[in-house]
């Protein structure tokens, strides 16, 4: 009996067909399924608070060895809907690309796993199970997505050995970056209070301005480190510094201030907290204010080491691509950081850079190399 | 043929019965035009910009010796009717208090000034001029109110040897202040450019925040003076600071802030503007950041040296209230900021704690007190 091969282009249309918008599901969800079963992969869902998620499995549950991949169907909304020059989910091709939402991110990615894994479990049935972790919430809140799989599988007594997040991690060209880890994300709500009164009579009032400007240029002046191996310094931005006072002649009662923090390994949720919390207490008791801090920290900054995972996939996209991937930890936030809890996790994916834009759009050739590379991944990790 | 005296506080009545919100006259210089020529005043209405203006002159142009009295009948609105427990228009009397809108600020103030001048001409005749300058713009933009009496004036070849502003200008008790001159206000408009960006990549974009948090510290932390002879030291209030940023991963492109700066004789408008553009140069140079002042100066400083005109005023009202008023310069703005250009100015007025507020009143036993006060001033002016 012949396999015929998945045409991940056409699994890529056949996704960006579906409108699964956050947190819709659109049909993209079943799309993969009916090509999943139809190989031999059991399929559940992990659904959660109104959102679709699939687990798929190719294999016995706790065999010896086991890959997984991980994605996402969902997409961001469409912008300026008039700004388009196709129709958003029509996944036109023209000149080698393929256009629509969620081209680059990240419906080529997960076809292109998809059709990776249904090609190998058919043609090389490894010694081992073959895992799809694929979710329909990961632009919006992120609560009821990956987690919610991953939380599942605990229960269940699911497990992935390693997992590859098929984001597209490529800067300029096919194969030039993977990521091994991604920095930390923490946004902080400041507001600083003093006593509200009349500006030609400063001292029968207490301004909270002066107190927040000192913070804002201590903390914003501050170097919170200078990089370590993997990773680049930690940033700080204070994103907004805010009053709404339209009267000249009186003096606020209070300001209110955001910083958004991108850290990395040195630094936790935890101990970025503490220092800004220090920073606050030492301007209030200086200046005589009050100050509150809300904090909430999108993800712990992690790495997964350099080693035989990463040396597998750099291999692969050496062998298909012939560009030798830098090894990033650069970039916002991805699934990375729930899977991080799970089991080893590197993201390898396709270039980016129409991602979220209004005519987002994907070479299809790209998209028969990222398959080639998850291939070759897979059948390199069994036989090794 | 003998003079009835004019009861002050009727007039004050009369007066608060006319809605003269700014910029509506309401009826208000009507009322004191009535009066006034019964009493063989010359009036003149000096209206520019549809501002009602009253300019009332008894006794010759050119005499000898002038004294003129400054006030306005235009009041700041109800704010929160609702609040009100009496009608706002109404000069409703209890417990010896006249209630309603300008009841303080300034209609008593206006009511006994015109009721002394009368019975002083009618009563004593002077050989010289009594002149009542009455706008209906002081607490709006004041730009067609006295002003443009005064331009009038200046036009028109008439003038004052001195004038009393009769705004309310005791803090406590009758009697315990009056202000022989005014600290100037500036107000100052910052804004500050950077380059927006993605706040995961804080080197490619110019955050403007930090340094206008710089340069609010500075200019917060600085002192402007320790005060002089007659001036408190200058005060410099950072109102607002405002940015508009929703979101937690943007660096903003710009921020703006809002400076209030009351400064004393030391300074001027364009002293003061050119420091405030060195700081912001300076810190434009430093940051890297692009910057832009606009000023509003709404009034010099200026001061009537302590002399013979505001010894008559002390000496009439040490004689009628047994108090000796402290010669002040502190507060806001009034319009003796423009009347300083024509002629020495002092202001001396009642207690004015109820000033704008809901429920506005005066009492009525000060508005007569402080009609004797104005009519010692005439008697002594011409006396001496
Ligand atoms: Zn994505
Ligand atoms: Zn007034």
């Amino acid at each position: 009996m012949t396999h015929t091969p998945i045409d991940p282009a056409e699994l890529t249309a056949a996704l960006i067909r579906c409108p699964s918008v956050t947190p819709e599901e659109g049909g993209a969800l079943g799309v993969l399924e009916d090509v999943l079963s139809a190989a031999g992969f059991a399929c559940w869902r992990a659904d959660r608070g109104g959102i679709a998620n699939l687990y798929a499995r190719w294999g016995d549950k706790g065999a010896p060895r086991s890959f997984g991949f991980n994605g996402h169907t969902d997409v961001v909304p469409l912008g300026d809907e008039a700004a388009w020059s196709v129709a958003p989910f029509g996944a036109e091709v023209k000149d080698g690309m393929m256009w629509g939402r969620g081209a680059t991110d990240m419906k080529s990615g997960v076809a292109a796993f998809a059709a990776a894994a249904v090609d190998f479990v058919q043609q090389t049935p490894p010694d081992g199970a073959v895992i799809l972790a694929i979710t329909g919430d990961e632009e919006g809140d992120a609560l009821d997505g990956t987690t919610a799989i991953l939380d599942w599988m605990q229960e269940k007594g699911e497990a992935m050995d390693v997992c590859l997040v098929g984001e597209p991690t490529c800067p300029e060209e096919m194969g030039d970056m993977i990521k091994i880890g991604r920095r930390g994300s923490l946004s902080a709500w400041i507001t600083i209070t003093g006593k509200q009164g009349h500006s030609a009579y400063p001292h029968r009032a207490i301004n909270p301005l002066p107190a927040m400007a000192r913070l804002v240029d201590r903390i914003s002046a501050h170097t919170l480190d200078e990089g370590t191996d993997h990773f680049d310094p930690s940033t700080l931005a204070v994103v907004t510094i805010d009053t709404g006072n339209a009267a000249t002649n009186v003096i606020p009662a209070a300001v209110r201030a955001t910083v958004n923090i991108r850290y990395n390994d040195i630094h936790s949720g935890d101990s970025l907290t503490e220092w800004l919390q220090g920073q606050l207490d030492a301007i209030c008791q200086e200046m005589g204010v009050n100050g509150a801090l809300e904090v909430k920290n999108s993800g712990e900054a992690f790495l997964t080491p350099p080693g035989n995972f990463s040396d597998l996939i750099v291999r692969a996209v050496e062998a298909e691509t012939g560009r030798t991937p830098v090894l990033s930890t650069s970039g916002g936030t991805s699934d990375a950081r729930f899977v991080k809890d799970h089991c080893p996790v590197v993201e390898c994916g396709l270039v980016g850079k129409t991602m979220h834009q209004v005519d987002e759009n994907v070479s299809i050739e790209q998209i028969h190399q990222l398959k080639a590379i998850y291939g070759r991944i897979l059948r390199d990790y069994f036989a090794g």
